[in-house]
This record gives C-alpha cells, sequence and structure tokens, in this order.
C-alpha cells in the first residue's frame, strides 16, 4: 500500500495504477462504515484509492474543524488491512493555496436540511469531490447513504458536470444497537451513546407506520417526534419526510421518500435516514 | 470531419480520436481569429475538436444572446478546410436541463473589468468551459488572448480545480488596420467600423508611452482617453492597467501589465488589449 502526500505524486501514481480505479473520499478516523465502501470498491475495480482529508471548507467558522477527530496510524493499518492500494492525503496547502477561489455551487438542493443548517457546508463537499475525482480520476467512487444529502448533492454535480464517473451509493452501516456508524460517535459520553439509540428507534417507527398504511408526513413526524421527545438527552433539530430525489418536503408520502433527521445528544449532531420505497 | 449534435454521442466519438485531442471552444460565426486556435491545435494534436456553442448561462438578461450572429453552413466549410476532426454542437437543453443548478465559480477576479460590467458572465463561461472539458477530455484547449479576463478565469479554474489540462493562449488576431477580430464587429455601421481602429491606436499610444520611460499609469490611461475622446462614436466603458496575474488596477506600471479596454461603437461593446512585458 502506498502512502502519497501531494497532488502532484497522487496523478503520477494514478498512471501506475491498473485498469479503473474506484475512489472512497474519507475524513479519517474510520470506521466499519468506511472499511464497507473499501471493501465494495475492492470487488469492483481493479485498484482502489482512498484518501483522506479533513475538508476545512465544508466545516462552518463555529464548527468542530479543529477538534475533528484524527487517528492515522490506526486508519493506514486498517486500510492496509482492507487491501487499499493507495491512500492519498493532500496537504491543506495544496488543496486550498492561499489564493483559492474557485467553488462548485449549486441552488436549491444545497439550500435545504443539512445545507440550510449548515450554509456554504455542501459548497465544501462539491469542490473538494470535484477536486478528488479530477486528481484520481476514478471510474467509481464510494459514498455511504448516512449522508444521504451528500450523495444526492455529488451525483448532481457530476451529472450535471457531465464529469466521467459513477457514483456508487452503499449501505449505512450500524452498531448492534442500531446506531449509525460515524467518526463523531466518538464525542458521546456513555449516557449520550445510550440515548442515541433513539434515532434509529424513531426511523424504525416511521418504517412501521409507512408498512401499517399511514400516509400522512405530519402524522408520522409527530409520532417520531414524540418518541425521541421521551429521552430526555435528545434535543431535534430537524425531523424531514422528503422527495428523495429533490428534497422536497412531503405532505402525503410518496415513495421514494428520504426520511431524515438531526439530533443532538451532547456535543454532537448525529445524521441518520432510510428511504420509504 | 465529424458533426457531433449530442452529449453522449460526443463522449462515444472521443475513444474513436486517437492519441491526444486538442479542444477549441467557440460559439460560432468564425473568424480568423478562431481559425488561427484551430490551426495551432492541428499542428500541437494528433486530434482536433472545435465545439461550437452560444452558450445562454454567459449572457446577462439584456444581453445579445438571441441575436448573437451565427452562420453554421460556414463555420462548418471554415473547419473542414482547416483540418478539424470533430465538431461538437451540444443542444442547450442538453448542457442546461430544466432543473439545471450546478455552477463553477469564482470571487475577486471574476468581480472585475468584464465581471463588474456582466455579472455572471464569468460564472457562465467557467461552467460551460468546465463541462466542454469533463466531456470532450482534451489534453489542452486553445483560447484566445483577446479575451484576457476569460483566459487567466479559465487557467485558474483548471489550476484550482486539478483539471487534467494545458490552456494554450493564442495571440490576438487583427484586421489589416488594427481591429482586433470578433463576431460582434458585424454588428458595426460602416462609419462605427472606421471608428473602431481607435482601440488599437490608443493600445499602441500605451505602449510608445510604456515604451519611452512612462511608468505612471494614470498618465497613461489619461493620453488614452483623450485620443479615444476624439472619436465621436466611441464611448469609453472602461480602460484598465492592471497586474496580468489578478487584474489588480496598478498605479505605478510593472509588468507584465494588462492594458485592457471596453469601448462602445454603436451596437457593440468592443475588447481589446495589449500586454506590457
Amino acid at each position: 500500500m502506498k502512502v502519497i502526500e501531494s497532488i502532484t505524486g497522487m496523478k503520477q501514481a494514478r498512471w501506475g495504477l491498473s485498469g479503473p480505479v474506484g475512489l472512497v473520499p474519507t475524513m479519517g478516523y474510520l470506521h466499519e462504515g468506511h472499511i464497507s465502501l473499501v471493501r465494495r470498491a475492492k470487488k469492483e475495480n481493479p485498484s482502489v484509492v482512498v484518501s483522506i482529508f479533513v475538508n476545512p471548507t465544508q466545516f462552518g467558522p463555529k464548527e468542530d474543524f479543529k477538534k475533528y477527530p484524527r487517528d492515522l496510524p490506526r486508519d493506514l493499518a486498517l486500510l492496509e488491512q482492507a487491501g487499499t492500494d493507495v491512500v492519498f492525503i493532500p496537504p491543506d496547502a495544496e488543496m486550498y493555496p492561499s489564493d483559492y477561489n474557485t467553488w462548485v455551487d449549486m441552488e436549491k438542493i444545497t439550500g435545504r436540511l443539512e445545507g440550510a443548517a449548515r450554509p456554504g457546508h455542501f459548497r465544501g463537499v462539491a469542490t473538494v469531490c470535484n477536486k478528488l475525482f479530477n486528481i484520481v480520476e476514478p471510474a467509481k467512487a464510494y459514498f455511504g447513504q448516512k449522508d444521504a444529502q451528500q450523495v444526492l448533492v455529488i451525483q448532481k454535480m457530476v451529472k450535471e458536470l457531465n464529469m466521467n464517473l459513477e457514483i456508487v451509493v452503499c449501505p449505512i452501516i450500524r452498531e448492534p444497537d442500531g446506531l449509525a456508524m460515524s467518526s463523531r460517535n466518538t464525542y458521546l459520553k456513555p449516557d449520550e451513546r445510550q440515548a442515541a439509540t433513539v434515532l434509529y428507534r424513531s426511523l424504525q417507527l416511521a418504517q412501521k407506520l409507512y408498512d401499517d398504511g399511514e400516509r400522512d408526513a405530519g402524522k408520522i413526524r409527530r409520532q417520531m417526534t414524540a418518541l425521541i421527545q421521551k429521552e430526555p438527552l435528545a434535543h431535534i433539530e430537524y425531523i424531514s419526510i422528503a422527495d428523495a430525489a429533490n428534497l422536497e418536503e412531503q405532505d402525503k408520502i410518496v415513495t421514494p421518500a428520504l426520511v431524515s433527521m438531526v439530533v443532538k445528544i451532547g456535543l454532537p449532531r448525529l445524521l441518520d435516514n432510510i428511504i420509504l420505497k
């Protein structure tokens, strides 16, 4: 496994890789969710590149960029074990030189949900993915369904800028008690960790109500809210039931619909979602 | 010479082209300036693609998108003669489907000169070039120095988004009396056409003053202004003497400096520039 720490080095190494390349872009502090993407990439491509880059431009000024968890030695061991060919760790100063000012931006879809809560977040995400795709030139890039809106934004960017790769979306990987894996789960104290199971329980409730025939999004949202509010450590930021393609909120559910939520428990904003099909 | 009128068709044809590809993006209504780009591309690449696309997103709502001059049969004859391999003419509806909203945008450099005069213009230019580069995947793309700021914007985009091509800048091609060739010159009535020579004459004056040792940008600008004001049909929009790399206006000239101007004569805004080295 090669570890490459410059853009020029990555572009050179790219030509030494055999066949189409699968790319897994990450911010490091890897968990089983990331590794499931690497395994899928490995299965579908002769060569796999994993990038580790805590992208400063997708964090707001008051967000956790500086204290975002990092553990490079552990990440490298996990990636070696998963059969990664190249780990690409670009320096901030190469990705964003001091006079940097080219941005990929979108309207509408980036203004909703996470985009509304984190202004500029998706501009940073789209820009860094655009750059990584140009540097690595993958045939496929792998993203987790956990960041559902991110997936939609990147798919739309690839389509609309006519980029030459396919975005592969992989299922959410959960802890045994249902909590969606996330690098930010490390922020949770033991009682908060226990409380955090309420997200998935509320999504399961939504699925059950839907399966039983409920089509009123407002009613489902209210029952989810009531369930979560029983958990004193949980603070709902939003619960959304929206068109899974354009994220427009629905009153009456038309599938596929994305049920997504952010609940703050202690420090971290926890995200989770399911798709009603 | 193949003429291709769909994005899918172009992506397919791309793989049939031998070796690195040179791309000349145009808005059609070709003149010797464009053809000089095609010849240079032909000299430097085994295959040459010329795109013809009057890009709606780089025109303001009150600008000349609808009446921008078009003459496809003539364009095709000129391109065939110049040895073009593929002419790519994408339809508006494929380039910008109705729900399109991905934009490449820049700060600072796009807010000055033409960017100040035409808000959103360079967002449209950067976005369409980004798309064309992804569709055609050229090793080199050719642009004329006449649109000096456009060249800077595109070079900056390619560098900052880590795109895999080189931007080749070719000299301004002029009529025998010095007028820079432009598709919009067709808007000029005979007396206006005569008056239009004042742009290049004023640039030659700037060059002469500089050669004679003048380094005060304000003085040079004032003498250029005085010369142009002798021409009653000419209306100066701006005369700029700026750092050729970042377009910051200069008081004292430090080379390379871009002397650029827009003068309105009758209908069209005429652009011209020289670089003081």
